[in-house]
């Protein structure tokens, strides 16, 4: 590969000082000091990239992004003329177009960017969807630059890596080199979990978050919606849910008008949203708008006056399961709900006597899993009859049998999630890796080497069982994270989670991640994301609060 | 006491819910809940307060901050006139005056605070300094609410805790326990230190956090500009020290205004501004701007290019430094200078062959922290002729014995620190505390806990001894640390430190402290500082960014 690119300056120079690690210790080994990568900023690093060293000059007042010939899209996409504009303003928007100085001619000059879309069923009008493609191919020559793809999701790949290619000289003019990529993603699933629960998140938290997993190319956000602590989410159906179940039923809600803004948010940047309603454990705030709907915790043979979770032994339960997650599946588009099933704790259903003979009645013994097993299966029916698929937490798996074969089990556990991985696609089933890469646990220092270098597939297993593993999630759990710290905990981070599962399993080298992590960061804070820093240096544009 | 303070619900409403700490482990223990302490949301904790159950109502519309009779301070004392306006804005800005609804009358109304000054020596056109008394006594009753203070520096601590008083009731409308206080901090230094070398920090970072330390009745900026990394400090005598410096010559630098601008910012709410320059280690960044000032390194006999600690051994080394420090001495009113004097890496002087010889001519032997403790000597001297005190690290006192008794030694090295004080204290020093309050070490959860259980003067020393150590810093050093993540990573851990070092020996409970910090941080964030959540939970204004 030829290279010629000299990315670095633009974005953030950072000082190859006498680097004294002052007063601290870190538990990951410090790394040289960045210099330019050979593959400039580009974040996650694509498929295949080949940098030539001739550079091409992009006038911004002449320059355009437009639908190439033959495209099957057009003005109607609305998807791409949105990604346009908003991949414009990213690369130039902070000039105004008068203060761009006459061009100096140079060897060659590029003025446009076609997109076009080959196949008919560019999903232009569409959800992104885990069938959807997100592969693209981008060539910069003299005679212009083209983005190739089959859908608009490759599309919007496309133009992000587009615009990490574009940098500026020391007179502030854009540059790019000719550039030839073919890309696509290694893992169908990369998600981002926010939970909304611990700490309610202003919608603008939420939307900023999918503007920086855009920049990383993710595609999921994992939405934990709902849980113990707090029920934001209005329904339709059971305003009481969040009318008494949420922090302050004004304020501390996402209204339907919110959740479609956020769903279209994403569906724009090619994001889908997955909402977590999880139950039967996870529920104590559900239980303060819906009468009855957890179980009576009992202490010497009368009710104690607290509840545990879900209760699974009334009729009544399972209506309302049926009715909210038909209004569920109607205002998320997505094919799949996640359904949780996590962490639940039998010590309330213990103490219960109903419950005690309705175990006796149908032979569960003193068997809980079992019980726990009769709800899942309930609720995974439901969701058969409203056509919606669904992803559980890996105890749903550990505990229960009867799961259906399309089941996609999400494997969180700390402790051996190799071998948890290796049982689980044995099975049969499809599974998404969270566990090394819960991002609510900070240390001091550079910890994204840890979550770099975590190879999914490193379990045993044959090839048909990895093929199962469709991805990774990066979870920010709500405990210690709100609106004033969520960003720079998040970014960048789960910028290291976003490259492992895009790139390909070769790359594998941490000091180069550094070098254009270092830039890719940089990057994100001058469009407005707070990532934090990765070690000493500086921005060109530090962040404005 | 009598206790009749409902606080908690108007900034701050935390769930009561079965508390699973989801899919976390945390090294600190889990409080209670947190319910509302009879100490409301005061904080730090004053040293004495008697709460009456008695409520009076506060209407805006008519409220004034006064000078009271026989002030020795008027409109002309701006410190006052300032603080006034923005205690005003904290407590009522948010409302327009024409939505407060018409009074209804009740027990008792409060329509005045009035601020006295009682000393001649008011200190209201002066810097605050290590002398000034920030001791006050605060009175709500029926006929109205007095601060009495001897100086401004008491007023402002006065103005402080009478805001974190005013709490709403249900209706909205603003009320005020009758309530009596006396107060005054432990100890009389009580700092933070920022690190604008490792990353530059933007003023507008800068002067939020002398906001937030305001609000936590801190008094100390301990302003460690420069260091290895980069030199942001503009010298009007020495322009290239930053022009070449600094991260950036033009936007990556505090230039002569906003120093000013940050020293009087600062005096405003009561807090001194300490600048550090250390030498001779930390100053890889000086000697980009200034020639001969760094020692050069050697290699198998030949200069190797690179440069280690200060150059002790030559006359313009002397010479510049006393034309630094005599323009630092007036740029920064402060009495004291921070001289560093910290982890000095002896091998480039071991290296450097004048050196030897230097080291031979004056009998230093082989002993390095000879020749150290020579240029610390000079040094001091320099300081000692400009009129100016200082504050070095601890290394200073441990390998030199020849520094002024007047020396202030701060204790920076986690290991035995306590044992540290005891040697600094029992040969005379004053000491200030910040090796168990390095918030940039960071760790999953409520780590607050463990700086607020630290005890200042747990160490073997006579009382003599014990009133040698003047106070602490929370040190938020720079390495990981930038715009984006400073504020929340700072507070609330750092306002644990703060109650710690103004509160008496006695409060020690950290569940009260737990339900006072938490509405405290919400207060803060109210008032736009984002301050990190302590647990699940919400505010009742969230931040905004």
């Amino acid at each position: 590969m030829a290279v010629g690119m000299q990315l670095l300056p633009v974005l953030c120079l950072v000082l190859a000082a006498s680097s004294h690690a002052h007063r601290t210790k870190t538990e990951v080994p410090p790394l040289a000091d960045p210099e330019p990568s050979p593959y400039g900023s580009l974040w996650p690093l694509p498929q295949e990239v080949q940098v030539s060293s001739t550079v091409l000059l992009i006038p911004p007042a002449e320059f355009a992004i437009v639908h190439g010939e033959g495209s099957t899209a057009g003005p109607k996409c609305l998807v791409l003329q949105d990604a346009f504009r908003r991949y414009y303003d990213y690369m130039f928007g902070f000039l105004r177009l008068e203060d761009v100085p006459a061009i100096k001619p140079r060897s060659g000059q590029l003025v446009q960017l076609q997109v076009i879309l080959t196949s008919k069923n560019n999903e232009c009008h569409k959800y992104p969807s885990i069938h959807s493609d997100e592969s693209y191919k981008l060539s910069v020559n003299d005679d212009g630059a083209v983005i190739q793809a089959c859908q608009v999701w490759g599309a919007l790949r496309g133009l992000e890596t587009f615009s990490q290619l574009v940098y500026k000289d020391s007179t502030g003019a854009f540059l790019i080199n000719k550039t030839q990529i073919n890309d696509f993603p290694r893992f169908a699933h990369r998600g981002v979990l926010l939970d909304t629960s611990r700490h309610f998140l202003p919608l603008k938290v939420i939307l900023k978050t999918l503007d920086a997993m855009a920049f990383n190319k993710m595609n999921i956000l994992h939405w934990h919606i709902v849980d113990d602590q707090s029920f934001p989410y209005q329904s339709e159906t059971f305003p009481e849910l969040s009318n008494r179940g949420a922090y302050q039923a004004f304020t501390h809600i996402y209204s339907f008008i919110d959740v479609r803004m956020v769903i279209e948010y994403a569906r724009l940047r090619g994001i889908r949203v997955i909402p977590e309603f999880d139950t039967p454990g996870h529920t104590y705030s559900w239980g303060k708008g819906q009468k009855d709907l957890l179980t009576p915790c009992y202490k010497d043979g009368e009710p104690s006056g607290t509840f545990g979770p879900v209760n699974p032994i009334v009729n009544g339960t399972y209506t309302f399961m049926y009715t909210l997650f038909k209004e569920i599946g109607m205002v998320f588009p997505d094919k799949y709900i996640h359904l949780g099933g996590d962490e639940v704790d039998f010590s309330c259903w213990k103490s219960n006597p109903a419950i005690a003979k309705f175990m006796a009645e149908h032979g569960f013994g003193t068997d809980y899993c079992k019980l726990e097993s009769y709800y899942v299966q309930q609720i995974l029916d439901i969701m058969s009859k409203l056509g919606k698929g669904y992803m559980v937490w890996q105890e749903v798996f550990d505990n229960h049998d009867q799961i259906n074969p399309d089941t996609i089990v999400k494997v969180w556990k700390g402790q051996n999630y190799a071998e948890e991985l290796s049982k689980v696609t044995a099975a049969g089933f499809s599974a998404i890796l969270s566990a090394p890469w819960y991002l609510d646990y900070i240390s001091y220092g550079q910890d994204w080497q840890r979550y770099y270098k975590t190879e999914p597939l490193k379990f045993n297993g044959t090839e048909e069982q990895k093929k199962l593993v469709i991805g990774g999630e990066a979870c920010l759990w709500g405990e210690f994270v709100d609106a004033t710290n969520l960003t720079p905990r998040l970014w960048p981070r789960a910028s290291a989670v976003a490259e492992r599962l895009w790139s390909s399993v070769k790359v594998t080298s941490v000091q180069d991640a550094y070098n254009r992590l270092i830039v890719h960061r940089c990057r994100m804070v001058g469009r407005g994301i707070g990532a934090e820093p990765l070690y000493v240096g500086f921005c060109e544009h530090e962040m404005k609060y």
